[in-house]
């Protein structure tokens, strides 16, 4: 049980381009009590540039962590935010940075939170989206909604800060949510198993995975809750078997 | 009476020394629809780092109005709010970034509303902060509260666009949720074919189906979801005899 929340959330850039803004991600960070930054495949790092724009939080710079790829950033990580200015089809559930923030400090009491942003182009890919169990915008100007990765971090932190402070409701009982190896794990074992099932053709995949992914992620699934969905799949994938044992005896 | 307070809401620099900070700033603003800037006694402007940093926010630092005094940026606004990390005695009155949007965002709908931020290095003086009617803090990280400029900028902005829009727009699209006799069919559906592969024994339930139930009740299942659920089950219970007939041919 973390005294403050704010210790088990880490903010992840996926492919920075300009060594300034992890700089200023990190100063946006510490301004607002956050200390874990880590980088997936950062263009240029380390860098003065970055070193410049920290400011007062070289600390927070020094002690980033860089990753070859986002799963390895999202190691360990019960609760996974993604945050992008654009809404996107059948991505997961989708809320404003606000309602994101309550319920990141809500989880972050008792487990590893990942906030994560994407490259200052292209933003986050529908992949890296699917990784997340939501999908947090920040509210912009339609005509303009190109926030600068630094200063989406900060409204992110801020907002993340206020409802970590204000309390937040915390729930009567914490749930041990699964972590992303975990989940990862079980859509592996569901796929296989519709494969061999007959059910899903990965030649023709449609969007039969990122449904099924939307619809657990919304569950935010416990542990114990995988467990038994992978006892499920086991036993159909057992089915076989057993029941020509019991015929043949 | 302004049909969106945003357009009534100037934010007004005192002697930014740099001239990236005026740029991110402007770029800022636009995000959260805001189109007034005031600069007091600018350092160094126009110059081309702020041009760089603004991005596609040229128009808002091309339209920037340069004053040599506050009092010149703050001729004809009905309230003003001053900007600050630190509180300090004698002052205005004292409220948050949030509280003080949402008064602005109020005034703003029919006089114009100024937001007043102090130098980078020195914040705002005294006499600054005494020409305005309230004080604003963004809480911050009492061990590091020093924001980047343009970043308390933009989390000032980005509170007043949620109280100008009131709570901020819902993203979500309305969902075709299932019925409750859909999800009845589906958990009897699943319960069968449990109970056949063995892994469901209902002489001794536990706690499988509360457990199952409670689960799908957190993702709120759609109608369309539902329907795969039930192919995939369906896929399952199909297996044996299909498997049997290849195994037979």
């Amino acid at each position: 049980m973390a005294a403050d929340p704010l210790k088990n959330i880490r903010i992840v850039l996926c492919a920075p381009v300009h060594p300034g803004n992890i700089g200023a991600a990190a100063r946006a960070m510490k301004t607002m009590g956050l200390a874990q930054l880590y980088l997936v495949a950062p263009e240029r790092y380390p860098d003065a540039q970055a070193q410049w724009r920290a400011s007062r939080a070289s600390d927070v710079l020094a002690r980033a962590i860089v990753c070859a790829c986002l799963d390895e950033a999202l190691a360990g990580v019960g609760f996974a935010v993604a945050c992008s200015a654009r809404s996107r089809e059948l991505a997961v559930r989708e809320v404003t940075a606000r309602e994101a923030a309550v319920e990141a400090a809500s989880v972050a009491r008792t487990q590893p939170v990942a906030c994560v942003f994407g490259n200052e182009t292209y933003g986050l890919t529908t992949v890296e989206v699917n990784r997340c169990q939501i999908l947090a915008t920040i509210p912009a100007n339609p005509r303009y909604s190109s926030l600068n990765l630094a200063a989406a971090v900060q409204v992110m932190a801020y907002e993340m800060r206020l409802a970590a402070m204000s309390g937040g409701a915390s729930p009567a009982q914490p749930r041990q949510l699964a972590t992303f190896e975990e989940l990862e794990g079980f859509y592996e074992h569901l796929e296989r198993a519709m494969v061999e099932a007959g059910f899903f053709n990965p030649q023709h995949p449609k969007k039969l995975m990122p449904r099924l992914r939307r619809l657990f992620a919304r569950a935010r699934l416990e542990q114990e809750e995988v467990n038994i969905l992978r006892g499920i799949v086991k036993a159909f994938e057992r089915r076989k078997p057993e029941r020509m044992k019991n015929e043949g005896g």
